[in-house]
């Protein structure tokens, strides 16, 4: 497995080459940034340069399509994704991911139906390129009735759209908390096969009832409660090796410098790949 | 467009011999019956001979799959369903149908999922055999609020539900009541293309606030008040020219004999027919 | 159906803007025009306007993708495509076409299986715009042996290929030259569905064997022995009401000027629209 | 990875039940075998608990469906399909094979575009079960050219062709005898990802130049040439952990007992996977 940085949980983070340089000074093999951008900055052949000279490779780019509103919305955004997913692919990365609230005011029904669609088309335009879609359940408890009608948030319902979208390059990204906030376990993650799971996020919960927990109140790996070394260990044992990439989304932006933020985020991983085994 | 009979409405039909001597009595031109039970008494070649014989052909099949309950339970089903389409497929019908419940016990969203690729995978097999898939949404109000969570019964969510199932062979089972009791117009029907219709029921409703129409209180076509001149003409103008079958779902069996009611269904036919002029 | 202007056969055409003019001053109702050059010139508003004021449509874009190269070449045009699909849609044209060799220099079967999948992601991405995909099979006998391997070139066969590549939104590109020289009848169309043709072409062959007509050799509709009569009856028989594009390719163009070519080319049109009476 | 064994090799097995029990007396962990035939001899819970017992599980069944030839054919062979896929469903078995002839005497494009729709149907059935589909090919020179046309036979070509059938559970029978006639290496096993791999043949080739090796002249695992250490330490080493089932297909059936030729393929077996080290 790979330990992979974005930009959520290293305060504020100017640009694509800054994550980068950050992550390489502090041993990190992945990074989470805008593949597009970075090939429009440098060209293709200086991004690849400029990762490779860093000892680094992409864990996932952000699905840029809006599949969540209009049709007119969802339509704008496929040029964008051809494009993205044309420069992701020329930068080595075979991951897109996107996440999915779990509550809507739409009719859950029809919204089913029409993101089915519109998360199918996006899969068929990355697997052109060789790329994977990462569907990121989400757990967290206050979001579940935070709009009119429930979605869904469960592993296994993620697992049944995915089933549902029908295409072969559609997995999960498995994210730490989303894994706690449904209370699965290290056995729910053996369960998987690798090649179900297209990315991977970590970060970890405060010592407050599981049901309580903010989607925003996230601390760093080894901080929380969270079993991460059991976390770690279930995706190994099944043979998982993409990124995994810290994601510390908090309500207010960290204050301390991002150096300092991403020499903490070493030592979080330093802790938690440790307490794995690994 | 085709005079269409089906079970529904004709009393204590004993057979699906008995319902084609009745159709075939009064003029009627296509039946709704089970084509493989047909094939099985009669061979294929002995069914072919009886509509023939009678002037008659399928208008549907009904899909003999459980898509709503449980995983084993669709599974259980799709070995019948391929002995079903070729059955149908050798006696020249190319239409099968399934209704739509407006709401579910379910997760709307899960079941949302579940049920799309479920049909997909009817559709699949369907299509193999040269046979659409017909979805029927499902008007009267009362249904809407039946189970615990809504699902869908309009129009444009069926549509839409077709467009996320993906097939090139699935399209709408067109019911005279649900297109009433979602107070539909002629417009909508001219809004759709003759193809995305696979099949279509007619019958009336009472004279009752349409909020207050029941599922299982629909009465002859002509003997209520729908607009079935307008909806007939709707389908005549986009070029519709498949089978419109009869469907009274009534609380309790009607009494008479079934000669009486396939008259009076004749009768019924006669009369909107001829308001449509067709 | 309506009569439609391509610009093969109105010689030096130097401008979307002038085929357009063209087409309206001599009567036609529908231009195979480049929707994404038009938009980018005129602005979405100014391209519909430019279009309905001289009462036209486009009657269809062609596929801006290499498809029958490397893979690479494929990944670079689907950028254009999502950008070519979301300015037709605009336009409200729903068509978008590319031609087959009936020969290839690859492995024929190998090739097959690389075009259905490329063509494939082609029909997802238009029908993310509502946009269907026209193949046009290619009927000349040279070209059957221009290259290597024979590929396909017939009605049934393109039938087959659309069914293998399995998206709703694929159908034919309908030629009469293509046709002739398939030795097609009036029945075969017939045999078809209105919307299984997403668009046609129309021109005239010279009085020479069948088999040595050739594929640049084409004249004016009515100007050879074409049963363009029978042509334009079988599609009206069936429904089809989308356009009829001219496409006269020859081995040299036309050295008239283009206002006297497209004059002669509505009086081709008005000869074979009597000649079949529409 | 788990021995396997199949009849293929072992004389005249007179049923599943034989080629159980031999399995079973020789240490072998898998036997490829007719599920729906041991289902109805035994009933599911009779079949599981012989399977069990004997430590055994089935490798792989049979596609029992004819691809190759009529339309009609093939929709016969579907509701034997449903009815297999259910029983291995019900004994725990997750794959289904069928091999690939290297020509045709089809026209080789069109059987490419019927042979992608058949086995999409294929797939998409065996998909509702969670069954697997593994294409198989095959590598012999002279089969090449045994029909008019040639067709595929490479592991690339294979794998675009399984990229044009598009469904999510389709992958490769990977045989040792069309690895080595196509003159395959270990790095090109190690450029797959073990999920793509379906199931897996092992048997051995005599020496004789490769171009002259015969489909049905092959020897038991160790008796030949074939670096079968190296074909086993690629699997492994990309993690696949299936069966490998036997295979020995000879131009005249093997005379000895099936005790003394299963006893033979145990020896086999123990060989090769003592020069591979597993």
């Amino acid at each position: 497995m790979l330990r992979g940085l974005s930009r959520a949980g290293l305060g504020s983070i100017e640009s694509n080459e800054q994550l980068i340089e950050l992550a390489a000074k502090y041993g990190f093999q992945a990074v989470d940034v805008d593949a597009l951008a970075l090939v429009e900055s440098h060209t293709v052949e200086g991004a690849r340069e400029l990762l490779k000279s860093r000892g680094l490779v992409i864990g996932s780019i952000g699905l840029p399509v809006e599949w969540r509103t209009t049709e007119e919305a969802f339509q704008e955004g496929l040029p964008k994704l051809t494009q993205a997913a044309q420069a992701a692919a020329a930068l080595g990365c075979t991951s897109c991911c996107t996440y999915v609230l779990p509550s809507t005011d739409h009719s859950a029904a029809h919204f089913m139906a029409l993101a089915t669609r519109r998360l199918r088309t996006c899969a068929q335009i990355l697997g052109a390129y060789g790329i994977r879609l990462g569907l990121e359940f989400v757990g967290p408890h206050h979001l579940r009735t935070r709009w009119a009608n429930p979605f869904i948030w469960t592993l296994d319902e993620t697992l049944d759209w995915i089933g549902a979208i029908g295409e072969p390059n559609v997995g999960l990204l498995f994210d730490a908390y989303h894994w706690y906030t449904n209370e699965l376990t290290v056995a729910d993650i053996e369960k998987l096969r690798a090649e179900q799971i297209v990315h991977v996020h970590i970060n970890d919960a405060p010592d407050v009832p599981v049901a309580e927990v903010l989607d925003n109140g996230r601390v760093y790996p080894g901080e929380g409660v969270i079993d991460l070394a059991g976390f770690l260990q279930g995706l190994q044992r099944i043979g998982y090796t993409g990124a995994v990439a810290q994601e510390i989304l908090t309500a207010t932006p960290p204050t301390d410098a991002p150096d300092v933020l991403a020499q903490r985020s070493k030592a979080a991983f330093d802790k938690v790949w440790a307490a794995a085994g690994l």
